[in-house]
C-alpha cells in the first residue's frame, strides 16, 4: 500500500471534519451553552492533525484499489476517533466507549444509542449528533471529492467503497464532477423537507435536526420517544415520505431530471423497493388493526411510517413496535435485512442484491429442467458479468458471518436472545432500535464496553459493504506496506 | 417431463416401503398389541398402488435430470403420505396431519415431534417412527437403486437429488454398485453401535431404535426425555460418538477401507467439521461449568453429547440444554446451520459448502489487493469450477429465502420470536427440538395445521437440500408433461 498517499487523503479528511464541525459550534454558541469550548478543542486538535498528516512527503503519487479502500476504512475510524471527541470533552456522554459508539452510529447513519436520556443534552450536541448522521448518508469521502480538487489518480475506488451498493455509476465522467451533483441532489432534498416541515410548524432547531437525520436515514432525534414524541399526522407524513425517497438511488434522480419520472419506474430495483414496501405496509396494517389500533386508518398511519422507517434503516418510531404482534415484529425484522436501494443513502443488504439473488435463483432451476441451454442474468436489459454475480453472493455469505461472530461475542453479555439477535441485525443493517431491551425505547447502554466496541465494528462493516474493513484484516495487504 | 417414467419409478417406490414395513408389522405382531392391523392394511394399500402405478406404460425410457429430481421430490411426499397411515389407523395419532408431521420429520431425520407422551404408545408405531429415520438417513431411493436392477438410464441423477451435500462421489463405476456399498457400510455401522450398546445392557428393543435413530441422524427416541432418560454415561458416549461418526462423508469411510486412515484426515470437510466441534465443546464446557454443572467434566459431558447431536443434526439430549447460558445456546444455533459433512446421514448447510464459502471470502479479498491476479478456488488440491461454486452460493441464499417465507408463516400463530425462529432452524436443517417452547422437553404440538404443513414442506426442503422441491414450483416444469 502507498502510506504517504493514504496519510496525505486521511489528513484533508480530518480538515475537512474540522469544517463540518463549524456549524454545531455556531449553534453551541449561540445557545450559550457550555459544549462550545468542546468543539472549539476538537476542531484545532482535527486541524493540526490533519495538516501535519497532510504534510507527509509522497514520491508516488500513484494509488490502487486497496489504497482507495483503506483510506476508506481507516478514514471512517478516525473520523469517528475525533467525532466522539465533542461528546466526551463536553462530559455530555462522560465514558469515551460510549461516546466512539455514538458517533460510529452516528457517521454509518445506524443510529443506534448509548444515550438514555437525549433531551437534556446541550443543544450544540445534539446538532452534532444529527449532523453526523447527515454527512454519513451521502459519505464524508464523497464530500471530500466535491468540495477539492482531486487528491490523486484513481479517485474512483474511494467512491466506489464508500458507496452503497454494488455498482456506484459515474452521472458524468469526472468524479468531481459527479461528487458535486450527488451532493447538490442531497442538498436540495433536505432543503425542501425543512421547508415542508417549516410549514408544518415545527421550530427551527428541531426542523434542522429532523431533516438531517431523515437525509442520512439515521434516525438520531432530538426527543427520547423520538417522532412520536410530537403526535403529529402531518409530521410523519412528510418525515414518512422523504425517508423513502431518500431510500432511492441517487442516479435515479439524476436520470429524472434528464429524461422524465418514467425513469425511475422503469428501474428493476426500484420496482422490487417499492412493491416490498407496499406489502409490508399492508400486511402489518391487517395484522396491527385490532390488537394494537382501534381505526384502520391508525394502523395505516403506524404501519407506513415504521415501514418506511425501517427498510430504508433510518430508525425513526412513531410509535412503540416493540409491542405489535409477532408476525408484524417478523416483518419488520425480515425488513432490516433487506435495506433501501444501492446509491441511497440507506443501508442493509440492499434491494438490488436481492433482486440479482432471485434472478439466480430462477437460472438454477431453469438450468435443471433445460441443461443443455445456456442462462444469463440479465438486470435492467444488461447482462450481468460472473465476477458481479460472484461479489454479491459473497457479500451476502461474508454479511451472515460477520452477523454469526459479532451474535457469539457479545452473547457473552447475557441479555436474552432477542434483545442480542435484534441489536446485532439492528447495527450490521444501520437501522438503529432492535426489539426488547433495545427496542424502539430502548437503548444499548446496559452492553458491555466490548460489546460497544463489536457493535462499532459491526456498523462500519455494515455502512462500507464489508470489503474495505475486511482487507484491513488481510495480513497480506499489510505485508506491502511502502513509504 | 417424462411422466410414465416417473410414475413408474415411484409404483416402485411404495413397494420398497411397503417392505419397509414388514420389521414394525413383525415387532407389532411378537407385543400383540393393537397396531399390527394398521401395519397390514397400509402394506396392503402400498402394495396394490405401487403394483398400478408401476404397470403404467413407457414408451420412452430415457429420462433427464428434471425426472430424477422430480422422482426424488415426489417420491419423499408419496413415502410421507403413506408412511403415515400406520400412525393414524392405529389411532396413535389421531389428527392425519401430525401424523403426517411426524412422518416427515422422520424421514427427513428431522426429529421434531408433535408427541407429548411417547412412551405409552404401541411398540410398533415406535419402532415404525425410528424405522423411518434409517430409512431416511441414507435415502430411500439409494436403497430402491441398492436391491433392485436399474429401473431406467442416468440413475445418477435420482442418486444426486436424494445425497447430501454438492458432490455426490461415485465410490465405483456402477451406480447400483455405489449404492450397495454405501448400505453395506450404514448396516454395518449400525450393526457395531447396536452390539455396543447391547454390551452396556441396554434392552434389545431400546437397542433397535436408538441406533435406528443414531444411524440416520433423526434423533427420534422412545423415551419422553430422550437419552437424558437413562442417565447412562456409557450409553452417551457411545451414541455421542456414533453420532459424529454417522456425521462423516461416507466416502471417507471407502477410502479408509482401500487406503487406509489418514485419507479421512487429509479431507479438508472433515477437518472443518471436526475442529468446529471440538472448538464448540470446548467453549460450552466453560461457558456451562459453574451456572449449569458443578463439575468441569459434568459440562464436558453434556457439551460433548449436545454438540454432537446438534451439529450432526440429530437432536438427541442428554439434558435441558434449553436451561443453558444463552452464550452456549447461540452456538448451538449456529451450529445447527453449520450441520454435518456432505454424503453423510446429516442435515444442515454442511461443512463443505462452508469450506468453499471461506475460501470464496479470501479470494475477493486477494482480488482488491492484486486485482491484476488470477485466482482459482481449490478443494483438497482441485479447481472447483464456477458453477459449482454458483450452485453453492445460491443454495445458501435459497436456505435463507426458505427460512423466512416459513418464518414469517408460521409466525401468523403468535409464539414467541425464540421458539418460532428456532423451531424453523430446527425444521430446515433437520434437527428436531429447537429452543423455549419447542425445546428438548417441549413439542410443535402447539402449532396450527397450517403451519405444521409448512414446517413439513421446510424440513423436506432441507433434506433434500432445495432443488427437488423447487422445480416442483417451477410452472414450466409442469408445462413439460408429456405421457
Amino acid at each position: 500500500m502507498n502510506t504517504a498517499m493514504i496519510l496525505k487523503n486521511l489528513g484533508i479528511l480530518l480538515m475537512v471534519e474540522a469544517g463540518c464541525m463549524l456549524p454545531s459550534l455556531l449553534v453551541a454558541i449561540i445557545y450559550k451553552q457550555s459544549d462550545a469550548m468542546a468543539f472549539l478543542l476538537t476542531i484545532i486538535i482535527l486541524v493540526v492533525t490533519g495538516f501535519v498528516m497532510n504534510k507527509v512527503p509522497a514520491r508516488n503519487k500513484n494509488f490502487y484499489t486497496r489504497d482507495g479502500f483503506a483510506i476508506v476504512s481507516l478514514g471512517w475510524i478516525l473520523l469517528s476517533l475525533f467525532g466522539a471527541l465533542p461528546f466526551f470533552i463536553s462530559g455530555a456522554i462522560p465514558s469515551y466507549v460510549d461516546a466512539f459508539f455514538e458517533t460510529v452510529s452516528g457517521f454509518t447513519t445506524t443510529g443506534s444509542t448509548i444515550l438514555k436520556e437525549i433531551e437534556s443534552l446541550p443543544r450544540g450536541i445534539l446538532f452534532w449528533r444529527s449532523f453526523t448522521n447527515w454527512m454519513g448518508g451521502m459519505g464524508v469521502l464523497v464530500m471530500m471529492l466535491a468540495v477539492l480538487p482531486a487528491a490523486g489518480a484513481n479517485t474512483l475506488q474511494i467512491m466506489k467503497a464508500e458507496s452503497p451498493g454494488p455498482d456506484p455509476g459515474k452521472l458524468v465522467p469526472r468524479i468531481g464532477q459527479t461528487a458535486k451533483i450527488l451532493y447538490l441532489m442531497y442538498i436540495a432534498l433536505t432543503f425542501v423537507q425543512s421547508v415542508l416541515l417549516l410549514i408544518g410548524g415545527m421550530p427551527l432547531y428541531d426542523t434542522l435536526i429532523n431533516s438531517f437525520s431523515t437525509a442520512g436515514t439515521g434516525g438520531f432525534s432530538n426527543m427520547n420517544t423520538s417522532i412520536g414524541a410530537y403526535n403529529n399526522l402531518y409530521y410523519e407524513i412528510i418525515i414518512g415520505l422523504f425517508m423513502f425517497l431518500f431510500g432511492i438511488n441517487f442516479t435515479l434522480y439524476y436520470q429524472a431530471i434528464k429524461g422524465g419520472l418514467k425513469n425511475i419506474y422503469k428501474d428493476e430495483e426500484f420496482r422490487f423497493y417499492l412493491f416490498t414496501a407496499v406489502g409490508a405496509i399492508l400486511l402489518i396494517t391487517l395484522n396491527t388493526w385490532g390488537p394494537n389500533f382501534a381505526s384502520v386508518w391508525e394502523s395505516l398511519r403506524h404501519a407506513s411510517f415504521q415501514v418506511s422507517s425501517v427498510m430504508t434503516t433510518t430508525g425513526f418510531s412513531s410509535t412503540n413496535f416493540d409491542l405489535w404482534p409477532v408476525f408484524s415484529k417478523s416483518i419488520l425484522i425480515v425488513l432490516m435485512f433487506v435495506g433501501a436501494s444501492a446509491g441511497s443513502t440507506g443501508g442493509g443488504i440492499k434491494c438490488v442484491r436481492f433482486v440479482l439473488l432471485f434472478k439466480t435463483i430462477k437460472r438454477e432451476v431453469r438450468r435443471i429442467i433445460h441443461p443443455r441451454s445456456v442462462y444469463t442474468v440479465k438486470y435492467s436489459g444488461k447482462t450481468v458479468d460472473n465476477d458481479v454475480m460472484s461479489g454479491v453472493m459473497s457479500y451476502f455469505f461474508i454479511i451472515i458471518v460477520v452477523f454469526t461472530i459479532s451474535l457469539l461475542l457479545i452473547s457473552l453479555d447475557g441479555f436474552d436472545m432477542v434483545t442480542n439477535f435484534s441489536a446485532v441485525v439492528a447495527t450490521i443493517s444501520n437501522i438503529g432500535p432492535g426489539l426488547a431491551a433495545v427496542g424502539p425505547n430502548g437503548n444499548f447502554a446496559a452492553y458491555s464496553d466490548l460489546s460497544k466496541i463489536i457493535f462499532s465494528i459491526t456498523m462500519l462493516f455494515g455502512r462500507l459493504e464489508i470489503y474495505p474493513m475486511l482487507i484491513l484484516l488481510a495480513p497480506t495487504f499489510w505485508k506491502k506496506v511502502n513509504i
